[in-house]
């Protein structure tokens, strides 16, 4: 059995999101705490403008919590940096205690389900979830640098730049989450770093069918199934995947990598990137749980754990997903 | 406070160490499980040899439980490399969830803290925690490739080729997780990437100082506080600190990175990596608690939070340290 009952189910007490101006001006901009004008945010690197909007988001949402950095017993962060560089020295200017996380663009699904087990379980009584990623960081990064113009393949996503974060509290006001389905890695063999959507789609498949066969819960209990960057493409093979399982969730299903751009030539399949669910959930969906447009939803972050040492190694891209049950 | 008690004590019923030939050959070679006659492991790249090692630990601790891998609920695991990927592509192979942790050499302690609150809030009922490290791996991705042949400076660690991993559960025989202290970021500045124990000693002083603040603990109520991998001069600042602030730990600290190899010339302060303490704790330490001749230990990791990035954009070392509480 891979999903665990909150049953003191701890309450989403406040959020905060920051992004750049492409995010901004998307489907989701007018949702978007901080909207920023430039995605350098006055820094001199993408690394330390990745950062500056992590510390932002988790500062952000402590205060639009009514707590002070003192109440926050723990920081759980990720992002996808080597050695998750942006959360470290984003969390470094806070007094809390600091477990740093890594499951690619599952992250913030992974933290929500740490951070609720300890609140929960009496261990802690505030904790601040976050994360982030960068466009630019993470093509130089991961694929090549922004200088040499390299031509995106179709299938491709753009990486969100920047970042969400939530305080997960034992006593308070807002949404509360009452279970989470830790997924397993899964690997079908896709070897192309472009084509994140089809490396995580099977992933996503197992962890929802799980979540479903665990809990007794069909689709339609629930007003969304939000994925986290699956993109277009990777959307519709999950729900090909799950149909072949028996499972219909057409009606349901959202993409946080399909919802956060107006489409355009560029984006291709979509957003991506640990920062994509955590700022969709951080503006968008959380406003629309606060006001009782939504009672129910399931949140499901998608990770592609790849590096590119992996991929000259002659790897293929193993996928995670980790869903969360929330309600208003 | 920093500091989180398990009430129902969950139990380490299980361990697996494995190690290349100089850990071997080293102090506690003896009481490692899986000796290696080369750091290759029969793979063709320093990666890969890792990614078995973690691999072989994880399995071997599941087997040494005498459980099956199908009782594992969630693989908690983590390691140096970018994107972490000895661990994903190390639990690929497992029927189990997966959640990744970065916390450099301190993620050891990290993973039992989280897998122990998993354990003993009734959420899971049997998890593996894992790290691992390789110096082949760690050398040319931190700092220089070996085959430069760069001179090390006598501030320098060598990080330890290995893997440790254990079984935390509800029920069994075996010492038991009492406690965790969970440690902030503390930078003190220091910028030597070759100087890890500097970088690292102000976090596991402060660490310690909360663990022994909230627990009302006192140095002898332990027979051994052992760090993670400060190696000596990171040892010596460690017990400076802790002087200043009228804390005396000289009769029962250990250092791992102290114990692990017969220290030569070339190892210079001794052992680092995420597979330092997790190697150390799941031989020699596990079996002295065994066989009570240890009743009462503090296991403290502790990392340095720096990236090759992060130190070529300017930027200094932060620390950050765990301590779990464990007796026999």
């Amino acid at each position: 059995m891979s999903t665990i009952f909150f049953k003191n189910k701890p309450i989403i007490i406040g959020v905060s999101s920051v992004a750049g101006p492409k995010e901004c001006n998307g489907c989701i901009g007018k949702y978007i705490e901080t909207k920023l004008d430039s995605d350098m945010f006055n820094e001199n690197t993408f690394e330390k403008a990745e950062t500056k909007m992590l510390y932002t988001a988790l500062k952000n949402s402590i205060k639009n919590s009514n707590k002070i950095e003192k109440d926050i017993d723990c920081i759980l962060a990720g992002d996808l940096l080597n050695q998750i560089i942006s959360s470290t020295f984003a969390s470094r200017n806070f007094d809390s205690s600091y477990l740093g996380l890594y499951n690619a663009c599952a992250t913030f699904t992974e933290a929500l389900t740490i951070g609720s087990a300890f609140v929960d379980g009496g261990y802690l009584k505030n904790v601040v979830c976050g994360t982030s990623s960068h466009f630019s960081s993470a093509e130089r990064q991961y694929r090549y640098p922004l200088e040499l113009g390299s031509t995106r393949p179709p299938q491709a996503q753009w990486t969100v730049t920047g970042a969400g974060a939530c305080v997960i509290s034992n006593v308070g006001k807002g949404p509360k989450i009452t279970s989470a389905t830790i997924g397993r890695i899964v690997d079908y063999g896709v070897v192309d770093a472009n084509n994140m959507g089809a490396a995580m789609a099977p992933a996503a498949c197992e962890t929802l069918y799980n979540h479903f066969n665990d809990t007794g819960f069909v689709p339609e209990d629930y007003d969304l199934i939000i994925t986290g960057d699956l993109g277009t493409l990777g959307s519709r093979i999950l729900k090909d995947l799950l149909y072949e399982k028996g499972l219909n969730i057409e009606n349901q299903h959202v993409d946080c990598g399909e919802l956060i751009f107006n489409i355009a030539e560029t984006e291709y399949q979509g957003g991506s990137g640990a920062g994509c669910s955590s700022l969709v959930f951080c503006s968008y969906i959380y406003e629309r749980l606060l006001n009782k447009k939504l009672k129910k939803v399931l949140l499901m972050s998608t990770g592609a754990l790849l590096s590119s040492v992996s991929t000259q190694q002659g790897e293929s891209i193993p996928g995670v997903a980790h869903a969360v049950s929330i309600e208003s």
